[in-house]
């Protein structure tokens, strides 16, 4: 069991999800109705972090819900927490033990918040410190660099809000997620191909907008800890903003661009960033507009999910990319250097 | 004039701030506590949402005040707004001007919620949309590289989390801030030989941790822009989530390490760093255990402020830096390539 036989799981594991969660997300779904919740406030670190940014997109823009993601460190390290008493406070974490995270969701049962847990232990202080819990069930992860619990992760966050608004539609279309996530993988070959390609890169943006923003960030971090390419993750709108002035001729940029309101937008600084700049973008899009601008490489993503969900597809060929990658560098894809499984911080 | 002169302009801009904003921000601070607050939302772009990164900390950790960061699409992207009656809902721009950043406050305003704008423009969209108007009074601010309306923001902010503790202690700690900012300055001759031995650097990561995480954004930000070195920031516990692994012998790592509260954490990662990773960190601060670590250069900041001010001096000897490293790369400081002065997102 390695790092790759785990980015094939997540079409089980999903299902998983799907199956063992629909009552504990029915019933977090009905405590939040029945409370009048004003804001939600996240605490996460690293990958899990990103599943945070899908919250804030996913639960703003389809629930009504402003997300804060935690500073941890203002309750940590200042001892100076917030007024939470009308706030849903969550915290997600693969292994349930960040002291950190565990440090707000415990200020937020004090103040009497409702307080959710999203992690792959259920007996984790995360999980026991929490009033609900979705766990992931994903099974161990052995690998170093999380794959299927960020997928497994994102997938518990879109069924709450799925139940939130309490559509047979939006059910329906989780259902056909795991399917999904198959055909993505089936892109293995090709996205083999393309690492290969670019394997004597060092360094890149990734750009995400919208729901896809959570995996610019997600796959930026596979990349550092996988393949040791220093890869940053913008926004487009962001990038605009300054970062831009980096890009030099020839310069990597890696896109995730699926069809839908986010697209006009990116298209316009794809087309920026090859026409005026001669970058090299590296795009994965279900859109022809996208893929065609992908002068260093284009991947067709299936198509047919609304674009709230895209981000489970889309991040599969970008996991299998680092794989890949990691392995054109001759690097070890199961114990990056410096970093270990669960990493404790304050 | 240009970017050298806009960055020595900040004790005076600061000085204009105190006194020019006092008034204001006292009936603000009035406002806020005549309502039941929840939370924040806080909308900018660039510079200005380090700005806000600054305020997340301040007035999360000094004033209880949840603050959660915008995330722009939802409103104009998505065209779904969450529910902001209870909160208040600021905007940050230098300019007034990005489309995005307005649509934000003038959603909140629609909803009853208070609205604050935060900018250099007291005619521009963005005051003219917001209930309140902290006007920062910079002046024009001519070089693309925000450096004066930067500090203008954060010393805005503190401002205003001074007013809402209504303590005199803090606003005589105010008073000191310029003359601090005037004492860092005087370090440029030691700045400049620090960024010319530093010359060759292509990339690199900053790290800062609590008040001073808004910096280590600044600071990457404007070495993109300036330096066109891919820098990419972190707090002291996301680093060791697994981007510490980028880390090879000689990899730079710019540390802002002023003592307080965040000190002792961050010097646990430091020591890591440099014992077991050989990597070659320039360090500034005024903690005699933190300059001992700077094995590629280290610098004494002026000492003397309580911990939530300290950015406004520590991000002085970062722009000195990259306005030198840029210099000694023999780039335009004044016109970075690809990027104007306002930038228009949608």
């Amino acid at each position: 069991m390695g790092l790759r036989d785990e980015i094939w799981e997540q079409p089980d594991v999903l299902r998983g999800v799907l199956t063992s969660q629909r009552e504990v997300v029915r019933r977090a779904a009905d405590a939040i109705r029945a409370r009048d919740i004003r804001f939600v406030l996240l605490a996460a670190r690293g990958t899990s972090d990103h599943a945070g940014v899908y919250a804030q997109y996913v639960w703003g823009a389809r629930n009504g819900l402003p997300v804060a993601l935690a500073a941890p460190s203002l309750f940590s390290i200042y001892g100076s927490a917030p007024r939470l008493a009308d706030a849903l406070v969550v915290g997600i974490s693969q292994s349930g033990q960040s002291p950190d995270v565990v440090s707000v969701i415990a200020e937020g049962r004090r103040q009497g918040a409702l307080t959710l847990a999203v992690t792959n232990d259920p007996a984790s202080p995360l999980a026991t410190t929490a009033e609900f819990v979705l766990d992931i069930h994903a099974g161990a992860e052995r690998a170093v660099a999380a794959t299927k619990t960020y997928t497994a992760e994102l997938f518990s966050l879109a069924a709450l809000s799925a139940a939130l608004r309490g559509d047979g539609d939006e059910l329906r279309a989780l259902e056909q997620v795991p399917e999904a996530v198959r055909q993505a993988l089936a892109l293995e070959p090709e996205v083999e191909r393309l690492a290969a390609r670019l394997s004597a890169m060092s360094q890149a943006v990734v750009l995400g907008r919208g729901f896809n923003y959570a995996n610019a960030h997600e796959w930026a971090l596979k990349l550092k800890e996988l393949t040791y390419v220093l890869a940053d993750p913008y926004s487009a709108a962001d990038f605009q903003h300054g970062p831009i002035a980096i890009v030099d001729p020839g310069f990597p940029v890696l896109v995730l661009a699926p069809g839908g309101a986010a697209l006009p937008d990116l298209l316009g600084l794809m087309r920026r960033l090859t026409q005026e700049y001669a970058a090299e973008l590296l795009v994965f899009s279900d859109a022809d507009a996208a893929l065609a601008l992908g002068n260093g490489g284009a991947l067709r993503l299936p198509a047919g999910l609304p674009e709230w969900l895209t981000p489970l597809v889309s991040i599969i060929p970008a996991q299998l990319f680092c794989y890949h990658l990691a392995r054109a560098k001759g690097l070890d894809t199961e114990a990056p250097r410096h970093i270990r499984k669960v990493t404790l911080t304050k």
